[in-house]
């Protein structure tokens, strides 16, 4: 007997492989229930969301899932509709593609279906996963843009609400493809209670129910502690003077790793 | 009376200001004995000597430095001519330019001039100063050169040898402002019995004989402190594998703040 596939949450780094082994997507479909999954696809972040459901119905279709079902929301009315309660009753896995993360929040905060995907995948009654825009959502606390290429300060980047399906981190994707650990570090400064995953193009932080999550792909998860932290300036500078922050751990995290979230530690090492 | 400055060791990110109130520059004039300095400039980072020299040698002598000395080196039979150990003799200062730091070891690694510098410095008999590839040869170990964007992995850093003036460290620089991150922590992993110090433009480390350096400038200096590390896969993973590394102490260190580097700690907190 195969063992039972639990359902989990999914922060994925963007640019997952779409093409060859599918390493994450596969992970995602089978916790969903595999050839028993019904994926509702959520394509709200992103301007062409036609074209980005397709390509994910087409993928999941090809791993055996029997149904999808995307919920293409244009616009913030159409989201308060509570009709969408049914048509994401009957999945078992819910995705959301890249786009852009700003959009995402401002067409699905608050809404009925955001409010029952997060119950459910908090639950466990769900697996959820997000890519990209879908990933930065993840927490209470969202990057919603920034820079790179400066010392860290606090105009490097934007801070906004996300989504909250995993409160207490802070992510940020596509992490050291786009050089942004300048950026994590200027928003740890300011929410020193939250923690900072930095999650590279495919490579996925697999959140299980007991607050752990594994690293899958081919990237590293780079974690930003601040648990420790002994000094900021931050409250005393202006925006754009450097920050000094006393004290952080950092881990990078690849392939197999696993790492607790609750008591901020590094459980298993991975076999090499 | 003012307070006897006492010579230092200057580690500068590149790019220091040249040109309003040329503050690091300053600091290593005064910590040079002033306007009764000797300084002597080594450009032999630079493929063109006569102007980086030249340029150092006019702000110098703004400032009101009686004389300097230019230690031109082209060949590696040239530096290896003891005379030169006279020459350097009466610097009270002594300033290494940006170039590329390999050809600057290439030139003067193991020379009578490099030795004799070196002892002098690290006996507080006279202020060594060096930006950008004058900093980055700073350690023991030397981050050669290296890319950014990627995941950190080995393959990412080139390391080589440096000039050894304070051992315990590597040093990168233009750190923030070329993303850098990923590099010094690949370089880390592979050499963790070492300290990174990642310095930005415009920024400087400036050691004091006991141990500590106080950071001055406009950016920040990053501390990357594997002390505490508990696993890297360092060993065991091909040159382009992600790497892993597990309980880095990181600190982004602002102008004013104070850090000892043999007790590996914060000594003091800058006032905003």
């Amino acid at each position: 007997m195969s063992p039972v596939k639990h359902h989990a949450i999914l922060a994925i780094g963007g640019a997952e492989d779409k093409v060859h082994g599918k390493e994450i997507l596969h992970t995602f479909f089978e916790r969903s229930g595999g050839t028993a999954a019904c994926i509702g696809i959520i394509p709200c972040a992103s301007r062409d969301p036609v074209a980005i459901s397709g390509r994910y119905q087409e993928i999941f279709a090809e791993m055996g899932a029997p149904e999808t079902v995307v919920m293409d929301i244009r616009d913030r009315a159409q989201g308060e509709d509570p009709s969408w309660e049914t048509i994401v009753e009957p999945c078992t896995g819910v995705f959301i593609t890249g786009g852009d993360q700003v959009r995402l929040c401002g067409l699905l905060a608050d809404t009925p279906l955001i409010n029952v995907v997060r119950q459910r995948a908090q639950l466990g009654e769900i697996t959820l996963g997000g890519t990209s825009a879908g990933a930065a959502v993840m927490g209470h606390h969202m990057i919603a843009g920034g820079g790179s290429g400066e010392s860290p300060n606090r105009s490097l980047v934007d801070m906004a609400i996300g989504l909250g399906f995993v409160p207490e981190v802070i992510v940020d994707q596509h992490f050291h493809n786009r050089n942004r650990m300048a950026r994590l570090m200027s928003a740890m400064a300011m929410q020193p209670n939250r923690l900072g995953l930095g999650i590279d193009e495919d490579t996925c932080a697999l959140f299980e129910s007991d607050g752990s999550f594994q690293v899958i792909g081919k990237g590293v998860i780079a974690v930003v502690d601040p648990g420790d932290m002994t000094h900021t300036n931050e409250p005393d500078i202006t925006a754009s003077d450097p920050l000094s922050i006393h004290g952080l751990r950092l881990h990078l995290l690849a392939h197999g790793d696993r790492f607790d979230i609750n008591h901020r530690k590094v459980l298993t090492v991975a076999k090499s």
